[in-house]
């Protein structure tokens, strides 16, 4: 399955856990993990707290402190910072699910991390059995 | 299957592997892979050196350096720090079973990754086979 | 499936997709995921682009500033740094499968992480199927 993501700034947390658990629900998947897959070479996802949205800002701020866009790089796209955040990052997060539910913590939530938006963009979902 | 882990520190990694490999010997999986999971926002799950405990320390150290505790954070619980590192370094990890033994490397262990304890935490351990 | 890696720096990108499409292909799977995974605790693997060498250049630079190999460090072996962006990098990627084809984005690549070499080196790989 796909899902569309639709940024609207150069760096951002999209909160996209709905559109992963009604994927996972759509798989008919009882027991097993869903593997979430960025495709995108500025882009990652990663799993943190979606309560506070505060949260993901100072993620965001604390990367952008520590891998600025200016700097002293190679390749040219003025992107590099965003290269390097998606590996940070990671490109798949991997999530347990039991009686064809995300097993996430209470407090945990998936995201589309955007490091070099706006643009439109999209994740891959895959749901992997357990044996029966 | 869950494991439950019992940090002692504010920031610790806690060498869990042996818990894994017998919760994948307790799955009856003889060939796939193993995911560990963990439900915490400010918490992770890696893979590095256990057999000599100064390179957790060294991790420790220079995540505590690199994301210090007090900072200009908007999140106001005073954990932002332990956030960041959670994705930093991930919410699973997978590692291939052959035979029905995890195949770590000679130097591999699993950690979890405690960035705001003391606390009871969890790992959600899931084993998945390849086709028969 | 293993995969042989030979470095030949200390810190390297070495590209494996096409070496990993091969084992893919190799195992007959057609839809699911792959796993890859980094069996060494000075080493990982991750996703990025590899059109432009310049990318993985400037991952690695970013490393080396962020986490200097000389440094404060209590393990006594000199590739301390190695462990950090090992944790940092991940020790496995798992990208989706679809008719016996990887779907990698446009512009990614799957890159072992040397950060201690030169060394001769493995990468585990296991295809997982989606149900029926």
């Amino acid at each position: 399955m796909r899902l569309e993501v639709h940024t609207r700034e150069r760096q951002e947390f999209v909160d996209v856990t709905r559109e992963v658990a009604r994927a996972v629900e759509e798989s008919g998947e009882k027991d097993g993990v869903v593997v979430v897959f960025c495709p995108h070479t500025t882009a990652g996802v990663t799993i943190n707290e979606h309560a506070d949205p505060d949260v993901a800002e100072d993620i965001l701020t604390w990367l952008g402190r520590t891998c600025p866009r200016g700097g002293d790089w190679r390749h040219c796209e003025g992107n590099s910072d965003g290269h390097v955040k998606a590996t940070l990052v990671g490109s798949s997060v991997t999530v347990p699910v039991s009686s064809g539910q995300m097993q996430l913590g209470t407090w945990q939530g998936i995201f589309f991390c955007e490091f070099d938006g706006p643009r439109s963009r999209k994740l891959e979902v895959r749901v992997l059995p357990e044996r029966d």
